[in-house]
């Protein structure tokens, strides 16, 4: 798989995709994420990539022409499955979504900034937009930081057998079951005593009480999602 | 405002907290950000933050004592209004929270990260329980950035004026109206006509039905929120 991530911060995003999971998966050979600045392709002497808004909005929005060179270049190059822009007004990423991307061949994320993006690159250019949730951002990197992990994660191969991301919250449509180690007694606080007999049906049964109760309790709308 | 961020991968935050809007905050002491490795608490030779589950689950779980005794030592020294808890098991993030978190003084975020943290903690010590998303990623790193972005962007003096975040998409309850910059012709895409008229009530009525129209074609459910 490839992402390229478009940004014009592409400082933001050094820590977060050279640590942890996204760099192991990068030398695996899994993945790999090329992050592009989109100042490198301004059009004028000073490189902007920003100008005033039309019609006096507050806040300044990013210039359409350097975004435009630059994502041409790339699909002059090789075919993207799709052309992704991270925006709060996006449809809602999920789980779903996550395994969706995850098999797909060549993706492109597209940062927004600023006050956003000039609305015709949007238009004519992006194939999917997506909101990581319903709040606001200095800038979408955090976003296309988020959504590399969260699809980087599920490649065959990124995470050991013994994290398989199969038991993982939302991947059955609940919530996962508390978890607990030693010591079995802190603090006069005690782990479950089922959790400790040994008793392999029972522990099984446990859990898939607790994950049901939980859902139930605190996101009841997975639930209904789930039996759609 | 103070915020502290306990993880067990603090190389992770490097760039997200120390570029952009969270650099400028802190170097205009609107924010003190203080990162703290719970490696550094652990009780034993080998700083073991993690160890194997209770009742054979797969992967390994957050040991409690080395985030009790940091936890321990943050609430000795300041009183804290959360303890944060980033799971995708959480209430769902959201600007209303946003809001209210960027009118604290003394928040801690704890970063979850492996297959969880020992239940004891959650139970015992977390007062706020915080989702992004219903997504799962690698560890609760970049949902402790996401939080921060977006809680410090809402502090006073934060963002300039002219990028003010009242005209954010969700602050109304509405998705923010299209954007355009120059040129007003660009590669065969014309900028709609009203944003070029000078016509400055014509504008604002544009961009409210624009508004309200993406809101009720994209997001219908933000409308229902809104009229509630």
């Amino acid at each position: 798989m490839r992402i390229d991530i478009l940004t014009v911060v592409p400082e933001l995003l050094v820590s977060p995709l050279n640590e942890s999971i996204l760099k192991r998966a990068q030398r695996a050979g899994l993945v790999e994420i090329v992050v592009h600045n989109i100042r490198d392709w301004a059009t004028d002497k000073h490189r902007h990539v920003d100008d005033y808004p039309f019609g006096g909005e507050a806040g300044m929005v990013m210039k359409p022409e350097p975004v435009f060179r630059l994502i041409s270049h790339l699909q002059s190059e090789r075919r993207y499955d799709e052309v992704i822009f991270t925006t709060p007004d996006g449809m809602q990423y999920d789980q779903r979504e996550a395994n969706r991307l995850s098999t797909l061949g060549n993706i492109i994320i597209l940062c927004g900034h600023y006050k956003g993006l000039d609305h015709r690159i949007r238009e004519h250019l992006v194939t999917r937009e997506i909101s990581i949730g319903d709040y606001v951002l200095t800038g979408g990197e955090l976003a296309a930081a988020v959504i590399a992990d969260s699809v980087v994660r599920l490649l065959p191969g990124a995470i050991g057998d013994e994290e398989s991301a199969l038991t993982d919250s939302f991947q059955d449509g609940l919530l996962a079951p508390p978890v607990y180690t030693r010591p079995a007694e802190f603090n006069g606080w005690a782990v479950p005593e089922v959790l400790l007999s040994g008793h392999d049906a029972r522990i099984e049964e446990w859990k898939e009480e607790q994950a049901l109760e939980r859902t139930r309790r605190l996101r009841p709308d997975l639930l209904e999602k789930w039996e759609d």
